[in-house]
């Protein structure tokens, strides 16, 4: 299985614009079951749904039965297999020998929720398409090479924790011109974009259809789909995609920039809505360079 | 409510060392909770167990909400507080208003687990405690500052995907003497532990009580969690660590560092499992200086 994906990017330099082929981190959803004796029966649960690198899927199971704290030792494993009835390579089933139980209650109490839907990013995706409340304007909003090279500069001088502390993750709001709307600091990124998000939630301003997101780090397929629920057409980020933030943002035709920092950035998709900020002659010559990236 | 906490630690550069005062980022877990009729009653049920930097909860609860696609627009809100029976500040209620409904299935089908038991850090700390399966030994193993500047080193040169993608989190084992002995990355990098600890287990290698675990990243209460739990004395890392995390490695007496990079590094928690590796003379001084930090 491979670990990373290949995809075509647009690769911006200052003002320079050149096709090119990146790699980036594959992300995909893993579901982790159990299978054990309740009484006299053969019961399979699923106790997990993560999102992961594919890869040593048996190891990652086991420490997470382990440090959950619901297996103890080795021997209570009788196998540890991917689906067997499905061949499905994203589901990873824990056999546990006959008399070994468990306590599922200690998970349940204490579950996380998210948004990841599914064990396939294909009916993730079609699962969003489905809910996601509103369709983005094609090519709009349009934002120009200077205002995303900006971006990392107005987030610093905004972002006072990370400053003391190196601790924490930032999202934060712009318009199309560059203005920072909005910034919320956390240890966890998608609170830091829940919190954006809720702000123009419960004040009425979704879609937030003129908006850039941009974060302080990388960006996962949960982050992309937080943007596109609230109908924000572009995603910018000091960071790296992931392989299904890209799929992703290609899908529902958002904007997805990374690696935004010293006066660079990659472009994942979406290009028609970032323009070249040079005299008139540039911006034409720019204009026939950023047709949609091929899907 | 503060959002960073103030430690004392020990700062080293090179082969100097000196106590000072750091400030982290504040790490604690957010339950949230809808209110909502079924029929004629009024149910109140948790929804998420987030650990998060407190702030802004408001605006979180509602945005995961909406993100997740459980509400749809601030009308349908009645009130949203902090817990009214127990003022505590680490849960949120969302009320909703009478007549409307939410699928709460959407999200029990697809919840996350995690390790984060309960919605407070104290009770938290209380209930590894009971868990963890072995105590770590005092001040074992002996590390010596040139094996932990090293580390950063050693593991770049093993992290062949950061290098092509930049969108990896990695994890690496090491032993008292620095010599590598696992690495596993991932897009998550509780996933990363996770296999690495897995491993372990599966081998019958836990308590891995000679081992460093160390982080490319920033350290939260999850992963020390999981170190605990494995009987790993000592996490290293590139990154920050979270205050949470600070609290549980002094609760459990394991040796905690941060911001292992440049030849610099800091000291958290558990000094006494670092030597410095001078002349004689200078190791001397260096106990001197290296005694427990104050809790």
């Amino acid at each position: 299985m491979p670990d990373e994906d290949s995809v075509s990017i647009y690769r911006v330099n200052g003002i320079d614009c050149s096709q090119a082929t990146d790699r980036v981190a594959e992300e995909e959803p893993l579901e982790i079951r159990v299978i054990f004796n309740r009484g006299s029966q053969r019961v399979r649960r699923a106790v997990s749904v993560t999102m992961r690198t594919p890869g040593y899927d048996e190891e990652l199971a086991a420490g997470f039965l382990f440090t959950e704290g619901l297996i103890q030792e080795a021997g209570q494993i009788e196998r540890i297999t991917t689906d067997q009835d499905d061949c499905n390579p994203n589901v990873i089933e824990v056999a546990l020998k006959p008399g070994v139980t468990i306590e599922l209650d200690r998970l349940t109490r204490n579950f996380y929720t998210t948004s990841s839907c599914g064990v396939c990013g294909k009916s993730s995706l079609a699962a969003l398409q489905t809910q996601a409340p509103w369709a983005l304007v094609k090519n709009e909003p349009q934002v120009s090479f200077a205002t995303i090279h900006e971006m990392p500069k107005s987030l610093r001088e905004k972002q006072r924790l990370f400053a003391d502390t190196g601790g924490l993750h930032a999202a934060a709001l712009f318009d199309a011109e560059g203005n920072l709307l909005s910034i919320r600091e956390d240890v966890g990124r998608h609170n830091a974009v829940d919190r954006l998000i809720g702000e123009l939630f419960l004040a009425g301003k979704l879609p937030a259809e003129r908006t850039i997101l941009f974060l302080s780090g990388r960006v996962s397929f949960e982050l992309m789909q937080k943007a596109i629920m609230a109908g924000i057409p572009m995603i910018a980020a000091v960071g790296a995609p992931s392989s299904l933030a890209v799929e992703m943002a290609r899908h529902f035709h958002a904007t997805l920039v990374g690696f935004v920092r010293n006066g660079r950035f990659n472009i994942y998709s979406g290009p028609a809505r970032i323009f070249r900020d040079q005299i008139a002659e540039a911006a034409v010559e720019a204009t026939s360079i950023l047709h949609p990236l091929t899907q």
